[in-house]
């Protein structure tokens, strides 16, 4: 019972269950890629973990060594708790709405997909017999960035007398959590407050970072529905703003209220200057009024439906799951515009706030094949932090562009080299996204600013970090691939893969602006010897097995004793050295089966049969990051029971709370596998060169369909047992594949085609405990 | 110019030289192995970086990580700089002798290597012009170990009015000098006051450490020797005792004053038995008196010249660094008693005092050969210390022993795991160092209630280290070799080979102690297994180049850009990434090479020929560690000017201060590897399987001699261009061999055998800019 009812548009929870308010949290929180807000009750307690954020909003530290090296990152970044404007306190005849006192006679919480909202009703009588009903909406605009806004309505069941007082506060206090080191570092009272004003039912505070030298301010503005009698109140100080409103409420009657947040942050503006931004931003607000920002919001979320949803038939709750997935991927992505998406979104301070190779690889898939636009931003954002890319690989004594492994403002924040610095395939990711983003947009305007760029520079990193070698070609030494249980070797497969696509992505992108090209001082030798290195990459495999190697000599290394190892010692990573780890045959997640995904036009089916089964047995997943791509081969083999369990697992990491960590925000780049596993996976969709389909529906369900965009034209993709339907939603006609045949899909004549037998799929077992969970659907 | 006078027997050094203090106070250094004291001027004013050291009296503090992980050790250990007990300060009618004042008429210090102590003449003329002559003689005492002793003489030109005071003094303040991962840690006044007393000319001063819990104590005791109208005061609190002594002295006359230091630390002991400890001490240094302790100290050299003398004609100051070099390995190791011999003896502060591999695999050999009971003690401290070198192998993952990178109470300190935790070649050292030792004494007692248990769990280590891999063999994968430009590799040479001697030393052990063997459980089964894995051991070898890999796939490795480092980036590890440096061919120090001296029985002359030519061309040598095996091989190939270079720039390394940073201490290791230059080197001393030698004249050179000691026979060895000399200094025959050729060499019949002509050396280069500087002795 994971508490949740399953619906198909919604996420409800029903009764308070304190001790899960910080996994609620994380799953409410309302975000649009600028702005967000962790799903805290109106009234701020009881609580799990408060958290509102501004992205990109951080505070700097220094990164501490006990042994330092030349070229470690001195400063990190955590991403602030900013000024709280959800607060809205109730005093029922001076009793303070508190639910863990009186009697919740009913209460429950919905996060809506398609209203873009978070509702709250809860009937609750006071220790002293007052009964009323609060409900709420709350929502961060899609179309306003810069704002937030609540509904707010009290209905007593008797005469009562009512205190409302709406805050803006800063400086919560956070309890820390410590000894995980997944755990975001804790920062103590960040914001130095600079001004606080109020007047009438609006208040602006400004406050500014004590070493990152950001500022920001939040400003909140009224509007009040209700009778006769009423006193209003504004104050402000410091790190508080609070608006009261006191009012004698007759049975029968309600206090409505509703609450417009501006938020606004800047490295450089000064304090009017954001002081203005945020009241523009509420003049907006309010000119739009609550039911006009209801109405764009649903607006823009049924435009995203329509070219993003997932259908399942004969699983309610991963359907449910699906969407969740979707909408929360949105709410990371939508309005970033050049900021980085957070590996949490903006739904936690897990991971301190940081972005990963996760976005690129993971996120962007889904935001370039659904709202490109937001793919663009974020591969703007990247492009925005090419100066500090080009003077790391500098440091690092490469030429080209070195992105970091974790960052908030793009300089590397990672302080153990080896997991972090050495995961050069970072670099590759995002010139992978680009040219991903090219392929499926076709947006040349982004090509010429900043794609051919980051291609480019990118390039250069891999020429400078490999090296032509008589022994066996192009290699590239000394680097981490994805798997976090392995570090530091020559020739990972994934890494060496791609970076021949970046090369040759490089090369073809200066041919198509060859101006950008010479601007970038590329000359044809550089061409050609991205070609030669490309051509001559090394990929391992070992003949004595059969298999690639995921790495140079990967296959030689000694077995994890997985069945000496308990079930309560995963993840490893908390319980086993990493050298151990490093140098025995576990995977923590998928790497070189990531590449048979992503490159997968370089392996026969036979290699990716037999190389499944062989990484499958060392595979532990005690990454989110695993699963879904775990799905895509394990459908592509044949094996579609098992690409159902992790298509389940993918999906359900956080409303399951499978790492059981949620309440530090939620797993984007798990909740895009879960889409990864459905479009790739099920759908067989790759876009190596052009967009293909390989349809195939999972055991025990009745239908999928999925939707997607492809360089402008909407399509519709619906998997039934025995055959596929292409549809074209909107837009010109598509070119693309069915099970390896051309097909054209013409706007109004849906190409219905039968779907293939699978192949027949290879021996496959997990590490003992590792077996994924079987999925059956509740009620099945 | 050095600063230091050419002497055969002494190191001299005329003048002030304020800025070289620090240095000096290095080489002047006193330390018998238990206590140490830095070179201070007895005014303890100027000074560099003063530095009083007990063995094993450390302070702890935790270890900061920016990012953790399983298995990281979370407490550091820093050698504290303990009470003070050298200064004797001297006022001349009111005016403080220093040295900065005033006019040093003359002035000089002089250690004497047969004398074994610290003499220092001082004519100096006061601000006002008050003429005094100051003598001082210091000693650390071999044959007290709790005993330090100083002789301190002034002779006034006039009648003056002298004030003694004579000081112990806790908590000095020391400059830090951050920002060099190279140098120590300082800590900040260390020493929490337990006790003062004083009485007479006595005085006694006991503390004890903040976080490490240990207490220590310090007694001062004074005879005095001078006419009348003497006033004496002693004074005790806290952190100072102070003995002051008012006199009038006539000139001509003058005063003398012999200061007894007793020293005292303990884990567990009282106060009053510490205080009892260091008084008895005192007590015994009384009864001996300043003569007798000269007496003795002058006898214990005697003996040690006799068993370890290296003699050069032709090279005046390599004469004086080979002395120097054998003086302070004994200082280092004489008297430790079961506590480690750390990087830097006890001389200074650098690598915050901690033993490290270098003891058992560069100083080791030397005590062995030379005070074998130094080097059987330094092998109990590692015994006493099986218990966390059991644990820490089990909090790895591993069974048997794993000995820490570095240390000074047994427990890891290594804050960075790819070049501490890694480096399990530590425990095979420690594995040769037990099993060399063993051969050359045969110590049984030592073998039955030691050197066995330290075989056969450090065995254990590498049985569950490696594994039989159907691929290749036996492999070790993911570990770190010495040359720290590389780490965390699969099948280090230098590794593979230390561990193949372990298991089969382990064998032998058990076989010559069967009950032992039970005692530990070893089976037969265990036994054979052990020397399976020695037979198939992984040794890579790329049959392309015709050498031997470092480690599996380094030959494949990008080269580093030797021609594009600037000579001011060297040592790379300031200027340079890690991550940069393991992924190249570039060697920081001697590792397959130390391979070829200490398991060169298992490769071909050709093979070492052309080994040595290809990592010849990658090692830049930015460790102190190299230089002196470089030599070994130079030598052995045939390349015997290079030989001799290398030879010197070991002997130098401390001299010369090539690494700029003698001021945290001598080089112990590098030391050493001046004596394992001319004895192994010149000498072709090895112990692979019973002593032998192929000795070769260096150069430029007339001749070159050593002594050792072998199973209790004291043998000398003389070279000349032609022929080799054997002689029996004391002791019974001895078999050995001349270049190939087996020898009997018998008491009173020294045997003379023809030298023939050295083998054809490959062509050899270095990199650019790290060409051994040629060594030309001064005024040839």
């Amino acid at each position: 019972m994971t508490g949740y009812d399953i619906e198909p548009w919604s996420l409800r929870w029903s009764g308070l269950s304190v001790a899960e308010l910080r996994r609620t949290e994380s799953t409410f929180a309302l975000a649009n890629g600028h702005i967000g807000m962790r799903g805290t009750l109106d009234e701020g307690e009881p609580r799990g973990l408060p958290g509102t954020y501004l992205n990109g909003f951080y505070e700097e530290h220094s990164l501490p060594y006990g042994e330092g090296g030349y070229g470690y990152p001195e400063a990190g970044q955590t991403i602030v708790n900013v000024t709280d404007g959800k607060v809205i306190r109730l005093l029922v005849e001076d009793e303070p709405l508190d639910m863990r006192y009186g009697r919740a006679h009913e209460h429950e919480r919905e996060l809506d997909f398609r209203t873009g909202t978070l509702r709250r009703r809860t009937v609750w009588e006071s220790p002293t017999g007052r009964r009323i009903t609060v409900s709420s909406e709350r929502l961060v605009s899609f179309t306003q960035r810069a704002v937030a806004a609540i509904h707010y309505v009290v209905e007593p069941e008797e005469d009562l007398q009512l205190v409302v007082q709406s805050d803006l506060l800063a400086n919560e206090p956070i309890e820390h959590r410590a000894g995980d080191p997944r755990v975001a570092a804790a920062l103590d009272a960040p914001l130095i407050a600079e001004f606080a004003w109020a007047e009438g039912t609006r208040a602006v505070l400004a406050h500014h970072t004590r070493h990152s030298g950001l500022r920001m301010a939040a400003a909140m503005d009224h509007e009040l529905v209700l009778g006769d009698g009423v006193r209003t109140g504004i104050h402000a100080e410091g790190d508080l703003a609070r608006f009261t409103v006191a009012v004698d409420v007759p049975a029968g009657s309600s206090l409505r209220l509703t609450k417009y947040l501006g938020y606004g942050w800047s490295a450089q503006r000064s304090v009017p200057a954001l002081r203005a931004q945020v009241e523009a931003a509420l003049a907006g607000a309010r000119q739009t009024g609550w039911e006009g920002l209801l109405a764009e919001q649903k607006a823009f979320l049924d435009d995203f439906w329509e070219v993003a949803d997932i259908e399942v038939t004969g699983d309610d709750e991963l359907q449910q799951a699906l969407r969740f997935a979707l909408f929360h991927i949105l709410q990371a992505g939508a309005r970033g515009e050049t900021r980085a998406i957070p590996g949490k979104g903006l739904t936690g301070p897990g991971y301190d706030g940081h972005a990963f190779w996760d976005t690129e690889m993971f996120v962007l898939p889904v935001l370039t094949y659904t709202v490109p636009d937001a793919a663009r931003d974020a591969l703007r954002w990247r492009h925005s932090t090419l100066d500090k890319a080009l003077e790391r690989a500098q440091v690092l004594g490469q030429k080209g562009s070195a992105f970091p492994w974790r960052s908030i403002n793009g300089a590397e924040c990672s302080a153990y080299w080896p997991a972090g610095t050495a995961a050069f395939h970072v670099s590759g990711d995002v010139a992978h996204a680009v040219a991903q983003y090219i392929a499926a947009t076709g947006d040349t305007e982004f090509d010429r600013e900043c794609g051919t760029e980051l291609l480019v520079q990118t390039a250069r990193l891999w020429m400078s970090l490999g090296h032509n070698d008589p022994h066996d070609g192009f290699r590239i030494d000394g680097v981490t691939g994805p798997d976090e249980y392995t570090a530091v070797v020559d020739n990972n497969i994934y890494t060496n893969l791609i970076a021949q696509k970046n090369l040759r992505s490089a090369a073809a992108a200066c041919e198509r602006n060859p101006d950008r090209a010479k601007d970038l001082a590329v000359s044809p030798d550089e061409v050609t010897a991205w070609q030669e290195a490309a051509e001559r990459m090394r990929i391992p495999y070992d003949k004595l097995l059969g298999v690639h190697e995921q790495a140079e000599g990967f296959t030689a290394h000694a077995e994890w004793d997985f069945d000496g190892t308990k079930p309560d010692e995963y993840p490893l990573l908390l319980t086993k050295p990493y050298f151990d780890l490093y140098r025995k045959q576990v995977i923590k997640q998928a790497d070189l089966v990531l590449a048979m995904h992503v490159r997968g036009d370089v392996f026969s089916a036979e290699e990716k049969a037999a190389n499944f089964a062989y990484y499958e047995a060392r595979t532990v997943r005690d990454s989110s990051l695993s699963a879904g791509t775990q799905s895509v081969l394990a459908a592509e083999v044949g094996e579609l029971r098992l690409a159902y369990d992790y298509l389940a697992e993918a999906a359900f990491t956080d409303l399951h709370d499978l790492h059981n960590n949620v309440h530090n925000g939620l797993h984007m780049a798990s909740l895009a596998g879960a889409w990864i596993g459905v479009v790739a996976g099920f759908g067989g969709m790759r876009d190596h060169s052009g967009l293909t389909f390989a349809p195939r529906l999972a055991p025990g369900l009745d239908r999928m369909a999925f939707r997607m965009s492809f360089q402008g034209t909407r399509l519709a993709v619906s998997i039934t047992r025995n055959e596929a339907t292409y549809r074209i939603v909107s837009g010109d006609a598509l070119h693309t594949a069915h099970h390896g045949e051309p097909i054209v899909v013409e706007p109004g004549n849906p190409v219905t085609l039968p779907i293939p037998d699978p192949p027949t799929p290879p021996e496959i077992r997990q590490p003992a405990n590792r077996v994924p969970r079987r999925r059956v659907p509740p009620g099945s």
